[in-house]
């Protein structure tokens, strides 16, 4: 599993005056998305975070093909796309659930920190267990 | 100084498809203004954290009298409603800073707790300052 | 059917440095609530707004009881309150999905506005389908 | 002028419990920039909206470098990067306005958009007055 798909439906909250989703939404979907990948991995980020553990976003970037409206059903395919020492990232594809269409593509990187916010190599068998699906 | 007025420029984040601020965002708006209540009053809520204290809301009541929108001027007065040993509560005058319509009014009780989110009494001090102004 | 729950995760999106749910999140999650609702009952709030109807907040109100948490499931349960010619008010019970403990209590009052926003009455079906539960 | 810079106070609502500004919201900043930006340029970005057009991102990406934290005043500095006939990019710095510490770097693509969300060219002196600055 290097990819893993979460459906969500959009909120009267996410959409602004132009009719259809606030650009800075997606990224909130992009992390649904690698929280859900985790937790289908057997390791949750919750548990992660109670083991003193943090990823913090280093990089964010989004291409918006076309738009999200209320009440869709929206897919978001999350795929990891690299595990290094201290650093994990991850592509999404962000989809109508219903038509197929694609809506946006993005990429996160994230970087392992500890509980003081200092950069720290990712537990070890939570980079084995993300190495095993690459 | 019982009451504080903050100004507010609305953001396009903080509109919705229907052409208005979405309703929770005035929640937002009354929690800038009593930071900045707490800010001229002398004692600034970053820093009663810091001291280990926080101030959870335990009541939230808002009407809404007419809309706002995107890039309007909003004035938010905030004014202390009443203090006790551990519960503070705020009222909230909400208006377009420009025209002066009433947009909403606001109503919030919050509880003293300390880092773990146990109730506890205010810090004295911070009391006393609170009731300075009544 | 006068309650329908509705179940969503957590996002980290909606937590705050107090390390719980930011308290006006719960009004999007009351939103959630009335959308699900009146899609089980037949009328679908993105089609009720293409006829042409929206559905203002007036009034809202939510009692903080205890902190929902990141990753926790929440389960919304959204009653239909009361109806009149313009004017709908629900009640919402906001709980713990797996430890069934109660986080909040709301309650929302909505008037029918037509598309320049003026208040207008409810459709006749939608009215007739809101009262048929009552 | 091709850069203007606007200061903004980093809000509760904003943080998560990292303790720190939840990544999406440096986007909702780069927004409140260059609305500030056109302001500035004599170009009010809901003027423009009124007269028919509007920008639509196309494209987003953020570089985290330093954490801002609630309360923190933060500086946003907006540069026009290009115009094109129906395109506009602009670079972003955000900063503590306070120690200087740069937090972020930013760019975002806008596409000229009409009132049914169709590429369009912008209008004639809304890309004079960009282009002046340039």
């Amino acid at each position: 599993m290097r990819t893993r798909a979460t459906d969500i439906r959009v909120r009267y909250a996410e959409t602004d005056r132009m009719g259809i989703v606030y650009y800075a939404n997606y990224l909130i979907w992009c992390e649904v998305g690698r929280v859900e990948f985790m937790r289908e991995l057997g390791r949750s980020y919750a548990v992660l975070e109670t083991e003193g553990y943090g990823l913090a976003v280093s990089e964010a970037r989004v291409r918006y093909l076309s738009p999200a409206r209320f009440d869709d059903l929206i897919r978001i395919e999350t795929t990891l796309a690299s595990v290094r020492s201290r650093a994990v990232t991850f592509d999404y594809v962000i989809s109508n659930a219903e038509s197929g269409a694609r809506l946006a593509t993005a990429h996160t990187s994230l970087v392992s920190i500890d509980v003081g916010g200092r950069p720290v190599a990712l537990p070890p068998s939570f980079r084995a267990a993300l190495e095993a699906v690459l």
